[in-house]
């Protein structure tokens, strides 16, 4: 007899990283939960992206939590009184939403542990990245740490592992991992400020990393812009 | 001039633990702003208590978020096809929410760094427990080192310190410590299966650890009970 395949809680927001960072977990042979999260983004198109995704690729179960993060403020991804910005601010930006990362990998704990997974992947990194803090591998390993105290599983012994499969990968590497993989890079979503028909801005800090991406990997950009 | 009072994030549940906690910040000098999760409990009653407390404490802020962690299951708090016990089950009991504090501190984190807060207070306690993983120092210090790594005000330097100012006291000492600063006990809800009245089962683990409580501190017990 075949031992089941081991589960992993996949955090997924129909963007480009998280829909590879899925297709590498499926790869690596973990049976995938995919969860998003409505936590008052300007759009829902990438929550529409996310769905698309895990129809394609086939993966049995999708959860997206609301969460109100609107109701603290203090980011443009979030706050619709602050502006997008069109060009590089330098520093931390505006669109940082505050402790994003650790409030989706806790749920995402919340839920590998009633699941009995022993994997979270998260699709972050360090190299063609935008200056966020919870994106850096120091980051990652101390809420591994954390959530190995935090749980029950962690107490009894299995543990939970953080994957970062993207964490040292450029763009340009994600992108061709991705369509060795199969990955509709059509169906997802980058924009910080896409239209309701999924279509990219193509100024905003995502947009011009993503398609610097897709043209150092020598891939055509599959992307749908409102202004070309 | 004077400086300002410096700002806490301090979690409220409505039980006794985080009412005392939160007087306790206030006493400290703290700028204090409250923060509650609807996260699906069997009764809102604790979010009532939670209101009465800071109305009597007169803390201007106060956040409800709500958190579907029903969604996800494996709790007898969260999940209505599993009974509370009425008798210490030993181990961890089936009414640990997963990841709970790692959910709340990572929320509590976002809206600090929105404040600017420099601290966080959790009314976690080590000695009258219920088993819980999350509620060890160990753990505390996990979260407080992964929260410094994951947020602009970790990496500017001013830093997040989570407070757990009940940590090493017994249930008697909490007892006597709120109310040497005026905690309306009768206001707090510590049931875990309290009915829409307001009312203790006065079976439950979290039911016997406070009467227990009131009884070892020698204080009359202001909760209002089903059964007696």
């Amino acid at each position: 007899m075949s031992k089941p395949a081991p589960k992993a809680v996949v955090l997924l927001s129909g963007g480009l990283d998280s829909a590879t960072a899925l297709a590498m977990a499926k790869k690596q042979g973990f049976q995938c939960f995919a969860l998003s999260f409505d936590y008052g983004q300007r759009s829902l198109t990438e929550l529409n992206a996310a769905r698309r995704i895990v129809e394609q690729m086939g993966i049995a179960e999708h959860r997206v939590i609301r969460l109100h993060l609107e109701d603290f403020g203090g980011s443009a991804l979030t706050d619709h009184t602050i502006d997008v910005p069109d060009h590089d601010t330098g520093g931390i930006p505006v669109t940082y939403v505050p402790a994003r990362n650790t409030v989706f990998l806790s749920l995402a704990l919340g839920w590998a542990e009633v699941l009995e997974a022993d994997a979270i992947f998260i699709g972050v990194n360090a190299v063609d990245y935008s200056g966020y803090p919870d994106c850096r591998p120091e980051f990652i390993d101390a809420f591994e740490k954390m959530a190995n105290l935090a749980t029950k599983t962690g107490i009894s012994g299995q543990g939970i592992k953080i994957h970062t499969p993207l964490m040292n990968m450029t763009k340009a590497d994600i992108i061709r991992e991705g369509q060795y993989l199969g990955v509709s890079y059509a169906d997802t979503i980058s924009c910080y400020q896409a239209d309701d028909d999924g279509r990219a801005c193509g100024v905003c800090d995502s947009c011009r990393l993503r398609a610097q991406g897709f043209k150092d990997a020598g891939v055509t950009d599959p992307t749908h812009y409102i202004k070309v």
